[in-house]
């Protein structure tokens, strides 16, 4: 609930907090259909485009990590909330909030990221803003990418359209980029070779499309992880999910370090995964597809849309338990995107 | 010259350095057609509709100030944009960078002043972001509004497009948004009645673009001030511009806090102006319209392009000498948007 007085860190971190805090105060002051879809992006036509529209900022620390910086998540995170709608982004704007003192040569190097994120994307940044708050205003960089991009005819995905017996479909292994992010943030004591798996996944999703019309929802599970998306299409279509937590692909090192920081693996970001679910007959032809694409190598069937209980994901554990999956709830990793 | 190793406070503050900075390294990272027009706002077609789509992240301090707040501002500010390309600004989107212990109350009547300023604009807020970072990592609060438009057929409105012989028109007095934020802002000693001017100008720009289409430029001289403004058109147009300082209405509180603080009035940010460049023969029935606006009361000319000195504001004094108006130098009024 949001009944503090103060924001917390955990208001931002994906998880129970940040979802009432947007159910609670944002949807109530900015009350509107489109709003209320509670999609990553927005969907409206204007003039004759079916238009999909979306906004991130990005304050992830370090700025540098392995696998990948803000610059390519600034890219790749807006392009991913457009693709998973369906649609081809195309326009992109890039916000940078930068504290004076910021090395102009890292922030080259963050373009450079951007840029080539952008060629691999096939999108243009094509507006921009630059403010430059004074020394200990802000923390180094903050980017903000919003993004348009334009959804073909016959495409109908939400997060509230899933239908029992349904298959879901998740694309790779999961906690990458929150455990690349954590283990090269200052101050902690371990190092992984983990790298983020941060990625543009509108190709991957465009080659899905080619197979079938009939995706229901597909989101990237970033913030609050798995958990949380899966969580999301429960509430959002009112069903049930069940989970087979050993088809799930988590590293080793992902779950070592996770076990050492007391982490669950299905609530750390992923910034280059998606979860789709499929109408069950076209699931195989769509797993196969993915495969073919170097960012859904390792797709594969993970669980199913069940009628009940509804609103919940149950998973049934590597010995044969079944547990409820909750959303994260407090903070778990602040400022991972 | 962006040759400094580090970026500055001036890199933000709309003038010459910021200038330098988003040709010498975001356009030339970034380069494509649509953001080397350097509007303020990107234009282009998507399916059948033309487009307009721009961003800007608000950063000011303190958040509330006399005639308004963030909320209002982070609105007014990206319509503004919209509209000074033609388009009829429709869709927002909005995303809050928020300090850890951020009190929801201050949040809560922000957003209210957001709804409000979007009601009176015409426009909904159909996507956002919420990030939070911990105590220190930020100043309170930033907020990124992005928005898109449409333009109706037959507009083409541009910083290019100024023609010798046109009529230069402001809307109204200037420098009353920035004085009205560095008076309220902490440590400083003196405090005006001066309120900040900051306004959805849509509807305004509609009426003028009912009187003529030919509506060479128009802008909204935020940033950097009315100078600014006035430069970028001479060096996007390549032409002169010719103003009358006596036309240019100022407060005289205004004019009392700049000679205080040692601003010029030229240099200091509007959020409820604007400047448009006009056909001679339509600039009479566009002030007309404008005076019976709200925001267009204090409408008139203020000065015409001229062939020469291309690339130069040339301003006459009150008492009759010529001097180069140039663009801002330096830093004046950083976080004032």
């Amino acid at each position: 609930m949001v009944k503090n007085e103060k924001i917390l860190l955990a208001h931002g971190s994906g998880g129970k907090l940040m979802h009432d805090l947007v159910s609670q105060i944002f949807l109530k002051k900015f009350h509107n259909p489109i709003l209320a879809k509670l999609d990553d992006m927005a969907m409206f036509k204007l003039g004759e485009a079916n238009l999909a529209f979306t906004t991130d900022t990005y304050v992830v620390n370090p700025l540098f990590f392995n696998g990948g910086d803000i610059g390519r998540l600034a890219i790749c995170g807006t392009v991913n909330d457009l693709a998973v709608s369906g649609a081809m982004p195309k326009y992109i704007s890039a916000a940078f909030v930068i504290e004076e003192g910021f090395p102009l040569s890292d922030l080259e190097k963050i373009l450079d990221s951007m840029v080539k994120a952008a060629e691999e994307a096939g999108v243009i940044v094509v507006t921009g803003d630059t403010k430059v708050v004074e020394k200990g205003g802000a923390d180094k960089l903050f980017i903000n990418t919003a993004g348009v991009g334009i959804i073909p005819e016959g495409i109908n995905i939400s997060g509230s359209n899933a239908l029992v017996g349904d298959k879901v479909i998740l694309s790779g292994s999961i906690g990458d980029h929150g455990i690349a992010v954590i283990s090269q943030r200052e101050g902690l004591e371990f190092k992984t070779q983990i790298k983020s798996d941060c990625a543009p996944l509108n190709h991957l999703i465009a080659e899905m499309l080619q197979v079938t019309r009939a995706i229901r929802c597909l989101r990237d599970p970033t913030r609050g992880g798995l958990a949380s998306t899966l969580n999301e299409f429960v509430t959002q279509s009112n069903v049930g999910i069940f989970i087979e937590e050993q088809k799930v692909p988590i590293k080793e090192e992902v779950l070592g370090a996770c076990e050492m920081l007391g982490y669950d693996p299905f609530h750390v970001a992923n910034e280059g995964k998606l979860v789709a679910i499929v109408d069950p007959k076209d699931a195989d032809e769509v797993i196969r597809v993915m495969q073919r694409n170097k960012y859904g190598k390792g797709a594969q069937i993970i669980g199913e849309v069940i009628p009940n209980p509804r609103g919940k994901v149950i998973i049934k554990t590597a010995v044969g338990a079944t547990r409820i999956l909750d959303m994260l709830v407090g903070e778990q990793l602040p400022r991972i995107c």
